[in-house]
């Protein structure tokens, strides 16, 4: 097949997925999780459902997709602040200063799916991206001296990502705050 | 109508709630959120559905129900280990250690209901009651000069149950350096 093909069929599979993840992102805000059926995706898509099912086994996979999507582009923001920041220790501060500012518009309400996979079933790839970012942080942190030496990086990464989630409806103030608290735990652990 | 009788009716409705929950709980636990109907769930139960429609008006209405039952539950247990517990700080200490535990199983993986109800569009009331509890907690400890005077409880609490959610699927080791981690975040708060 000629390259210019493949990358038309590829662009073409590209428009299908993001018009799909639009479409079922739409649906879930307006009728919810529990409401939202692979048919009326294709309906609202004008994707048949045959077609469809090739690109999503279910809606959940569709949500999967969404969801990944979200982080991987708050990572890229957490990757840019890191790398215009001098130092492991203000560095580890800056970024996760970030991350909860982010956090502090949070899931909208209407936003059931991105919560239910969070936490669901299955820890998303994008989401052990972000963590694995934070623990390397933490690890140059420490390395550094800016924290104790033998901290536990994996553990305090799944901390700091927690914790930060309590950003959410907060003031500026109050996300300051937070991230004081977050930091000064990952410096108490021995 | 005689006491006897409204007690009869009270009790059956009982009955066909925790009849409605336990059943949706388990479609929900073999389909996922998104394969559950309310017919499925009459017909599991064998409860007309227009009975059923009566008790609630949807599926995520029963899973609410079903979650704010779980957290009730282990709230009763905080309470328990609160009260056998003296002084604020030791008590606050030994509060935040039992719900870190508790997290240590968290929610099974084919449980996503509860993990999107939990952090979905509508904080539950049981979820309510878990805060202020953890809130007087903070403020008992920040009165007795466990903690710092000045501290923002009603954060530090939201801080907390955030952060001790990383103990899902840990060691228990790794959940004693959470909870120090945790409680040398809210020590750290100005």
């Amino acid at each position: 097949m000629p390259k210019i093909w493949s990358q038309t069929i590829e662009a073409h599979r590209d428009a299908v997925r993001e018009a799909t993840i639009a479409a079922t992102a739409a649906l879930v805000a307006e009728h919810g999780l529990s409401g939202v059926t692979m048919s009326q995706i294709a309906k609202d898509t004008g994707i048949g459902r045959a077609t469809l099912y090739k690109y999503f086994p279910d809606v959940e996979s569709i949500l999967v997709a969404w969801h990944d999507r979200r982080i991987d582009a708050q990572l890229a923001e957490l990757v840019r602040v890191r790398d215009r920041t001098e130092g492991a220790g203000p560095r580890l501060d800056a970024v996760l200063t970030a991350y909860a500012k982010a956090n502090r518009a949070g899931h909208p309400p209407a936003d059931p799916a991105a919560a239910m996979l969070h936490r669901g079933a299955h820890v998303t790839t994008a989401h052990h991206r972000l963590h694995e970012f934070v623990r390397e942080l933490i690890v140059d942190a420490a390395a550094a001296g800016d924290l104790p030496g033998d901290v536990h990086a994996d553990e305090l990464a799944g901390f700091c990502l927690h914790a930060l989630e309590a950003a959410r409806g907060r003031s500026a103030a109050a996300v300051r705050r937070l991230v004081r608290a977050t930091l000064a735990g990952l410096a108490a652990t021995p």
